[in-house]
C-alpha cells in the first residue's frame, strides 16, 4: 500500500507531443488557422488585449460556445490556476484562516433579508427549482456565511476571530465581458469572512488581512497598488482595493505624489481638491489606471444583524458579529499578472510561482544525430522531474519539430526556465547543456550537474503547496 | 524571497481551540442542543443515516438554509474533500488523464443539439441571462467538451486518446434528496472525457479507465464491487458502475455466486434467469444493495457525430471521434465511504487518505500539574507537524476539557492516530506518550523518539499529493 501510494506521481512524464494544447500554427493540426480565427470572432471575443490573444492562439483557453465571456480553462492554463489556488491556501493557512465551500445555488430569501435582491439588478441571476423555489446564482456569499452562522449558537469568545473562505466560480451577469478572464461571466473567486466581537478587534483582524494580501501579492511578485476602495453594494464604509496598474485598467486611481498612497477616484468627489487624506500634503495627484484585483470590506454589522450571526461576549448576552469580507479574484490575477508583465508582443511572461511548469527540456528532431540518445534525455528528465521540481517540468519530445522552432515556441509560452539538449551535449568530450533563464533572457553553457545544481536552488522559489 | 517562500506552512498550528467545528454538546458553545436540534428538523434535514447524523452534529457539515440537499462544507469536511481530490488528481495523472474546467453554466443551444434538453426533464435547471439566452446548470459536460474539441481542427492523431477531466461543483434538480451528501442537489464531481480514433482504440482506453478506477477504489481502500451499468441517459451502449455494497444503497446489485461478478439489476429483465452473463455459471444470483460512486461509458459518437468533435486518422479525412465518459461523485465517495466503514454508532471511520487530519495531540488540561509542561508539547508538535506529517496534524489545546473527554471526542472524530501527553509523560524516568490506532483500536506506550519513528512510517502511507 505504502509504496503504492508513493509510486504514482513519480513515474509520470509530461509530454508535449501529447499535451491537449491546440495552437495556432501548430503543424501536428494541419494548421486551419483561418478556421481558428473566424470562430474566435463569431464568438464575439475580438481579444483586444495581447496577452488574451496569446492565451488563446496557445491552446490555454477557449471561448465556450454560445456563451459570451464564459471560459474553458484548458489544462496548461488550469495548471496555472490550481498553483495560484495553492498559493493563495499557503497564505490563508499562514494567517490562520480555514477553508470551507458554500453552494453556488443560495435561498433567494436570504438575499432578502439584507436587501441586496432587487438593489443587485440584472448582475444577479436567479433560478426557479421544481417546486417554484427561487435561488440565486451566487457572485459572492455574505448573505449565506452570515446566515450559517447565524444558524448555530453565538461564536464564543476564545473562537474569535472565525476567519473561513472558499474558492468557487462564481457567477455575474455581467452588462459588458471585456479583456477575456479580466471581465466574464462565470469566474473563479476566492472570498474570505472573518467575524469579531467589537469593533476594535475587527478593525485588528481587517489591517491583518490587509497584511496577508500584500503578502500575496508581494509572493506573487507583481507590481500592485493598494488605494482607498470604493464600498459599491457591499454596504460597509472602511474598504481598500488591490489595483494592479494597466493602462488597459478599468478604474480610475489618484495617487498621492509624496507619499504614493492612493484612492479610487470614485471616492473622491472632487479632483481640484489637492489634499491628500493620508500624508495631508498637498502635492497634485497623479492620475492612473488599475485593473482590481482584490478587495477588502470591513462590514460591521451590515449583515450579521438582518441574518443573526452573533457572538457571545462571555459577560453577558449575545450581540451581533463585527464583520468583515475580503475578495481576490482568482481567474482575474490569473489573466491580469500575465497582461501586466507583458513586455514583449510575442511572448507571455509568468509571475513565476505560477507558470504552469517552471522547465521544459527540449530534447532534437528525429532523423537528427543526437536523436540517437534520446534515452540519456529522458533519464535527465525523470531525474529532474521527480526530485529536483516534482511533477514541474515538461519534456517538449514533439519529433517532427527542429530544436530552433522548439526554442521559438517555448520562449513564447515563456517557461522560466528552458534546458536544450543541443550538439554541445552530444559532440564534446565536456557535455555541456544550454540552460535559458527567461527572467534574465540570457543563455548559460553549463554541464549536467551544473544544471541540476541551478534547478535545485530554483525548486527553492517555487509555490510552497504545489499540489501538482 | 525563497526563504518567505517556504516559511509559509512550516509554522502553521492547527489548534482545536479556534477552530470552527460547532460541535453539539462542546462547552465553548455554552450548548444549545435543543436549538441545534430544532434548527435541523426545521431544514428537513432528518439525517437518517448516523454517519450524517455525526457529521452534522461533530461540525464537520451544515444543512444550507431554506435549500433542502444543499450543504456547507466546514473546513474538516473540506480538508477532507481537499485529500480527496488531491488523490484523484494523482490517479488521474498516473493515467495520462490532464485537468481542465469548464463553465457550470452551458448554452441551451448545445443541449438541444444532443437532444437532451427536454429528456433529462426537471433534473436540468435552466437559467436566462439578461439578454434572454438560456443556459443549463450543468449536471454534466458531455455536450460542452465535445463542442469545445469540435470547435476547433480535428485532433492529431498521434496525440490521442486525449483524456480530459475536471472536478467541479454540478447541480441536479433531484426529486428527492437523501442521505446528505449521498444524495445532494448540489455535489462535487469529477468528470473525464476521452477521444478516440476507432472503436478498438476506444474499447482500450476504456479498459484502462477502468484499471484507473479500481486503483483509485483500492487506494482509498473502501469495499467496493465493479458491475455491469444501466446507461441512463448517456446513449451508450456499455457502461460499468463501481457500487460501495450497503444496506442503504438505492441500486440493487445481482453478483454471481460463482464468479463474484456482477451487473445492475435494471440491467437484467428477469431475476429468473440464473446463467451469469460472465461466466456461463447457473448459480443463483445474490442480491446486494449498493450506493453508486462511479460510472463508466463508452459513448461512441453519440456526441461527436452532432456536436462536431472530429479526428484526423492522417491518412484519410477527418472522422467524428470515439468517446467515453467516467464519473466520479467526490462528494458522494466522502460521505459514502464514511458510511459503509462505520462499525460503530458513535465514531466515524475514515479511509486513513482522507481523514481530515492524519493525527491529533491532545494536551492536558489548564491547571493540571502537567499543564506546566506545555512548552515541551508544543515543541513535539511543531517538529511532527513540520517534518514527519507536514500540516497534517491537529493540536487539542483546548484547556477547559480533561484529557479524558479529549480522548473520547477525539475518537469520535476518527483521527487515525492520537497521541496523548498524559501522566507517564511528566512523572516517569522513562518518559512516555500514550500512542492511539482507530485502524486496530490499541493502545501503545512509546518513548517520544519511538513515537515520532512510527508516526515517520505513517506519512508513507498518505496520500501522495496531498496539498495540505
Amino acid at each position: 500500500m505504502a509504496s503504492r501510494s508513493l509510486s504514482l506521481p513519480i513515474r509520470h512524464r509530461w509530454r508535449m507531443s501529447c499535451y491537449f494544447m491546440p495552437r495556432k500554427g501548430d503543424p501536428k493540426y494541419h494548421p486551419k488557422t483561418q478556421r481558428a480565427q473566424n470562430h474566435l470572432v463569431q464568438n464575439g471575443d475580438t481579444a483586444e488585449l495581447v496577452s488574451h490573444r496569446l492565451l488563446l492562439d496557445l491552446g490555454f483557453i477557449k471561448p465556450a460556445d454560445k456563451a459570451p465571456g464564459m471560459y474553458h480553462y484548458l489544462p496548461m492554463a488550469m495548471r496555472s490556476m490550481d498553483k495560484l489556488m495553492g498559493l493563495i491556501d499557503a497564505v490563508m493557512m499562514k494567517y490562520d484562516c480555514q477553508k470551507v465551500q458554500l453552494p453556488t445555488l443560495t435561498s433567494s430569501h436570504l438575499w432578502e433579508k439584507s436587501e441586496r435582491l432587487d438593489s443587485m439588478g440584472k448582475e444577479l441571476m436567479k433560478v426557479k427549482d421544481r417546486r417554484d423555489r427561487e435561488f440565486v446564482l451566487s457572485p459572492t456569499h455574505e448573505e449565506v456565511i452570515t446566515r450559517m452562522i447565524g444558524s448555530g449558537p453565538p461564536l464564543p469568545r476564545k473562537e474569535l476571530p472565525v476567519k473561513l473562505y472558499q474558492i468557487t466560480p462564481k457567477i455575474r451577469d455581467e452588462m459588458r465581458c471585456k479583456f477575456g478572464l479580466i471581465r466574464s461571466r462565470e469566474f473563479i473567486m476566492k472570498d474570505l469572512y472573518t467575524f469579531d466581537l467589537s469593533q476594535e478587534n475587527a478593525m485588528e483582524t481587517y489591517e491583518t488581512m490587509n497584511e496577508a494580501y500584500n503578502e500575496f501579492f508581494q509572493l506573487l511578485n507583481v507590481p500592485f497598488v493598494k488605494v482607498v476602495g470604493k464600498s459599491g453594494n457591499m454596504g460597509g464604509d472602511l474598504s481598500h482595493e488591490y489595483q494592479l496598474p494597466s493602462k488597459i485598467g478599468q478604474d480610475n486611481l489618484l495617487i498621492c505624489g509624496a507619499c504614493h498612497r492612493g484612492k479610487n477616484a470614485e471616492v473622491s468627489t472632487s479632483l481640484s481638491d489637492p489634499t491628500c487624506d493620508q500624508c495631508k500634503g498637498t502635492h497634485l495627484w497623479q492620475q492612473h489606471k488599475g485593473i482590481e484585483v482584490g478587495h477588502t470590506f470591513y462590514l460591521g454589522r451590515r449583515y450579521s444583524q438582518s441574518l443573526g450571526a452573533m457572538v457571545n461576549p462571555g459577560n453577558g448576552k449575545p450581540i451581533p458579529a463585527e464583520m468583515g469580507c475580503y475578495g481576490l479574484g482568482v481567474s482575474r490575477i490569473f489573466a491580469a499578472s500575465l497582461e501586466v508583465l507583458q513586455t514583449c508582443p510575442t511572448k507571455l511572461s509568468w509571475p513565476k510561482l505560477i507558470a504552469p511548469f517552471t522547465l521544459v527540456i527540449l530534447a532534437p528532431k528525429k532523423g537528427s544525430k543526437e536523436y540517437a540518445h534520446f534515452q540519456d534525455i529522458l533519464e535527465f528528465y525523470d531525474d529532474v522531474n521527480s526530485r529536483l521540481l516534482p511533477n514541474d517540468v515538461m519534456l517538449d519530445d514533439r519529433d517532427n519539430l527542429t530544436i530552433g522552432r522548439k526554442l521559438d515556441e517555448a520562449k513564447t509560452i515563456g517557461f522560466p526556465y528552458i534546458v536544450v539538449f543541443g550538439k554541445t551535449f552530444f559532440n564534446a568530450d565536456n557535455p555541456e547543456l544550454e540552460l535559458y533563464s527567461a527572467e534574465t533572457d540570457t543563455t548559460m553553457m553549463l554541464s549536467p550537474e551544473a544544471v541540476k545544481n541551478f534547478l535545485n536552488r530554483a525548486n527553492s522559489e517555487r509555490c510552497p503547496n504545489l499540489s501538482l
